[in-house]
Order: C-alpha cells, then structure tokens, then sequence
C-alpha cells in the first residue's frame, strides 16, 4: 500500500455553501469532474472532495454523527507571515468562523484557525522550516 | 488562497497505535520531521499528520468530541480492483475494522471502506476514469 493519500472528502450538510466557500470565498476552481451531489478539487496531487454526509453515509452503510467532529484538520500553508494574515482574513470574509486568530506558536510557526462552513476545521499557517515548492508542494525536510 | 492543501491531520487518541498502523501494519516511513507527540507522513506533496487529540484541544482553545466523527474520509486509490483487493486485506491484518468489503459500485469503481484504529475512515478504491501518475498523484482528467 504505497505511501499516498489520493482524496480527503469532506462530509458536509449543506454541499452548495461550502461549494460557494471555496469557489466564491476563496477563488478555487471546481474540477469538471464534479457532479450533481459531489464537487472535486485539484490540490496538487491529490484532491479535495465535498460530498453529502448522506451521500456517505449510504456508501458505508452506517451513520455519521452530525457535525463536523473536529476530530480532523486540513491545514493550507502559506509562505509567509503576511500571506496567513491574508489568508485568514480572505477565508472570514468568505464566512468562515474564527477559531484563533493568527499568532507565533510554541513551535516557531505562525498559525491560525478557522472553521469553514458547517465546522470543519482548517489551519492556516506558516511555518518557516518547511519551505513550500514552487508548485505549493510541501516536502519534509530530511 | 493558492489551490492546495498542505497537511491532513487526524487527531487521535492513541498516537503510538495509529503509528504503528501505518508503520508497522502498511510499511509507510515516518519523516524524520516526527517528533515526541507528532507523527508526520509525506504523501506526494502534502503531509500526513497524527496528532493526539488533546494537543489539538490545546492548539484550538476548544474541546473535540471522542470519536472520530466521521465527517472526513481519507482516500487510498490503487491502479487495479487486485490492489484494492490486496490493499483492503493488508489493512484488515494491520488492524483496521472492515467498514464495506471491497465491491464494484454504482459509478464504476471498485471501493472498500475500513476504519483505522481509532476509527477514522479509510476508503480504500480503484477508479478505472481516473488513472494514477507514476508517482502516484492523481490528477483529475480535464
């Protein structure tokens, strides 16, 4: 089972509101792949799925407690101090609520949190030893 | 807002179980990045991450219900339905919990779901429309 993650799908109650979120907040751009009942979006090499939590629930065939559980963070990288202020200014202003504002944490990095649309968590944060690429891939250093 | 997701974090509860999920149970090599209370895996060109879940708490100034909730699943694609076959069995003896058995679905894939100890969900799938790069990146047909 080679090392990859190739989708993280969002279970989400309300599809079109956090479509919006990413299309009209943020300025992403929805893979025509995407259908009625399931949006795609390219993020590097893999993708960011938003689906209907009774969409999902009827593939595993068990419930999903509502809410988004918090239990996991998606976390966007930016390469600067300057560009998590905007970037979580641009992320209010398209709806999502603040979690922390940004600030220098423990670790050196300078971080913060918001909830999009129907709670899920997303991080947005500079961290200065991980340098993105070119292309906004974020590679480990050795 | 660049397109991208950096990092996908999953709060746990048992950090060292989980680890030794990917680690021992489906070869994956932890980054050398790790640290006591982290655990990061590169994949592709984003990352990986586990998390206990009350270092979470901390980080967002808010309680996390127990439980995964659900309202994410994280995706693994193979190249064939005899990789998910051999994916699904080595995550069952790696002790993942059987979610839906491999089976052909309704769009034309071939998809199992297993929960990982823990019991964040883990959709194991082929997807004969969307063929994987050689690096395993997916990249969704225009």
């Amino acid at each position: 089972m080679d090392q990859r993650i190739s989708l993280v799908t969002l279970a989400v109650d309300d599809l079109d509101a956090v479509r919006r979120f990413f299309e009209d907040g943020l300025g992403w751009i929805a893979s025509r792949q995407s259908q009625d009942g399931v949006v795609f979006f390219q993020t590097g090499g893999s993708v960011l799925a938003l689906y209907p939590r009774r969409s999902l629930e009827t593939d595993i065939g068990r419930a999903i407690p509502s809410g988004p559980g918090g239990a996991v963070s998606l976390a966007w990288n930016g390469r600067s101090e300057a560009e998590v202020d905007a970037a979580y200014a641009q992320a209010l202003a398209a709806g999502a609520e603040p979690v922390t504002a940004p600030e220098k944490v423990f670790w050196g990095g300078y971080c913060a949190y918001v909830a999009i649309p129907g709670g899920h968590l997303l991080e947005i944060s500079f961290n200065p030893f991980w340098p993105l690429g070119a292309d906004g891939a974020l590679t480990l250093p050795d």
